[in-house]
């Protein structure tokens, strides 16, 4: 049998996370490497109510095939959710539900990128994304961030001789970095790209959970349709329902339902039945207030572990919310080295490479803090030190 | 704003189901139109008995984001029925779990075809085969099909000049025909394209539902590696769920879960482990037996309605399982043109022309006899036999 595979299968790597996988299958590894939310943080019991209730109530039109927009209720519930936190009225009919945001922006490339087409993303990016978009075989192009956000200036330069057809950008809580763009960032980005027609998908999984500091809204509330705005379920009720949903103005969703039509039909008519009934017996924010209250206590406890183990050559930020921070290690050490020293030492985390394109042996690495108990955290972030320490001897 | 969309998007109409559904959306409407399994034979009961059970011992792990393969047991319990059914050996590791049937063709799409690349389809062919093809630009050829199953002398003399990379095909109670190969169909076919290098893409949803006549096992037990073999819950369990697969040698199945992976991640973990639950808890074969008496019950029924009521002339098929029958109206008189006349009458089904490539105003049509009752399929099938006499006599 010889066989020929399409182009662009060239132009995709397996995922990175795949490979680390490897590593931590082994239980006696402790793992920094997940982007997982605490299973203690799922709300199991709510869930299970939900579920009883919504089949007896209405089981057999769950069962059956649902429409490719997705049930309404969940969309307008949607829609009032960012009315109520940002005053940003959305239109439930802007609404499409998909399987995790994953989908979403596979569905935006689909229907926006040929070949060769400009897209820029951040430096870092976000792994998962880099891989989606790359199927489309366009030419990423990585715009720096800095602490407050992205980095106008290069920004502006790289306008003035591109059309990128959009901007791929996790504003709030980034991942990998977990940093976020300040307001005036933000405004500044909004005015840049609509000056020179460029869409805006904003990737927001994280925002909700914020633990510090204070809120700021989306960059689609300054944008208007030039903004595309992706929100997910999975991080604030359950990833394995893989429920998430794009906002995007009529002409671009006339575009997006098609694709998701030819995709799969419709969204899981179960798990969005499920989570409805979920959400509109349950206080949502109550919950979600466990959940960052958790996760601050997890975040502020490797912070404290990383001061007392780290060298201080390694500088780490301080998230005020979502689910990682970023290392940055003295220059020419690489993460990638560190990932195999420490995989021997039974801790693993993500090293930075995959999360740029065309950089290999960057100092930087990801480390999550919302999978660990503070026993693990102190452990492992203890043997990382030690690991780091033995590199930047070496 | 100025939108610029990709260039595949050009070649990708709108679902014309979704254009029927304007139609059948009033509740007056008899529709044969749908693919609709009866939701009478969702095994409700035994659906929310395993959900209770599977979420109250595993309810973390459901919640929490799985792998991108699926659930192992369920891949297991997958190919042990292959055995069962066929005595067809298929390894765990050679099944991918996707959102229904339907996502299996587009990562295939995805991981084989380059623009303008050959792909034979059946005509006429499953529309959201043709739909989820186009995003990929291939070049569409048309393999017509005859009562036992393809022309093999016209696909002979197409292999003569083309070099295509898969033939996608429905083999069993085909959709939209009903039409199912011979067994002798199959060897010749399977020797046909095996000598050509040219791989099967074997999308069987149907052939659960026999209830006249032989089963016929699939293509796949003759072609080996060269058999991509798609099935799919939606018809024997549920639709809603989301839940079909992909069975391909290892070489593809690496590229498919790349593609998986870049396209949402993983599938509902939710459905899986509760339709999993489902199935060791319950006896599929004795469910599947009552949904086939039902829906034989039901194809009898119309096939008797449609002798009293329809001309002669119209010839129908006579299909031993599966949910549609296959019309051909009198020379020159066009389905579309029914269907407007059908509309006013309110009866509704599918015309032929979005099974075609390239053709319209076709004389065939699709009638799905699984989602009414007798009174309505009466009922229907007079009105529509009333309108097909006023369009002859017109």
């Amino acid at each position: 049998m010889k066989l020929i595979f399409a182009e662009r299968m060239k132009y995709v790597k397996k995922s990175f996370i795949r490979e680390i996988l490897k590593i931590t299958q082994n239980p006696e590894v402790i793992s920094f490497a997940g982007g997982l939310p605490n299973p203690s943080s799922f709300p199991l019991e709510e869930i299970e109510t939900a579920t009883q209730k919504i089949l007896e109530k209405d089981g057999r039109s769950i069962l059956q095939y649902g429409t490719t927009e997705g049930y309404l209720p969940l969309r307008t519930y949607i829609a009032e959710r960012y009315d109520k936190r940002f005053g940003l009225k959305i239109n439930p009919e802007e609404i499409l539900i998909t399987n995790g945001s994953q989908q979403a922006l596979d569905l935006l490339s689909k229907a926006l990128i040929n070949e060769g087409d400009d897209v820029l993303i951040e430096r870092p990016a976000y792994l998962g994304a880099i891989q989606s978009l790359s199927f489309y075989q366009p030419n990423l192009l990585s715009v720096t961030l800095n602490d407050d956000g992205v980095d106008l200036e290069s920004l502006a330069k790289l306008l003035e001789t591109h059309q990128p057809k959009f901007f791929y950008s996790v504003p709030t809580f980034q991942n990998p970095s977990g940093l976020t763009y300040s307001l005036e960032n933000r405004k500044e980005l909004a005015k840049l790209l609509t000056q020179h027609n460029v869409l805006l998908v904003e990737d927001d999984p994280y925002s909700e959970l914020r633990f510090l500091g204070e809120e700021i809204p989306p960059i689609k509330c300054i944008m208007g349709d030039y903004g595309i705005l992706l929100g997910s379920f999975s991080k604030i009720v359950s990833p394995g329902m893989r429920l998430g949903w794009v906002v995007a103005a009529p002409e671009i969703m006339d575009k997006l339902i098609i694709a998701k039509q030819a995709a799969d039909l419709h969204t899981n008519n179960f798990s969005q039945r499920v989570v409805y009934q979920y959400l509109i017996d349950n206080d949502l924010d109550a919950h979600i207030e466990k959940i960052k209250v958790m996760y601050k206590a997890r975040c502020t406890f490797m912070s404290e572990m990383i001061k007392q183990y780290f060298p201080p050559e390694v500088k780490v930020t301080q998230p005020e919310g979502g689910m990682f921070m970023w290392a940055t290690l003295p220059d020419g050490i690489s993460s990638m080295k560190l990932m195999e020293l420490a995989a021997m030492e039974k801790v693993a985390f993500v090293p930075g490479d995959p999360f740029y394109v065309n950089e290999i042996n960057v100092p930087t690495l990801r480390l999550n803090y919302t999978n660990s108990d503070n026993v693990l955290i102190e452990e492992g972030i203890k043997r990382l030190g030690t690991v780091i320490k033995t590199l930047m001897n070496a």
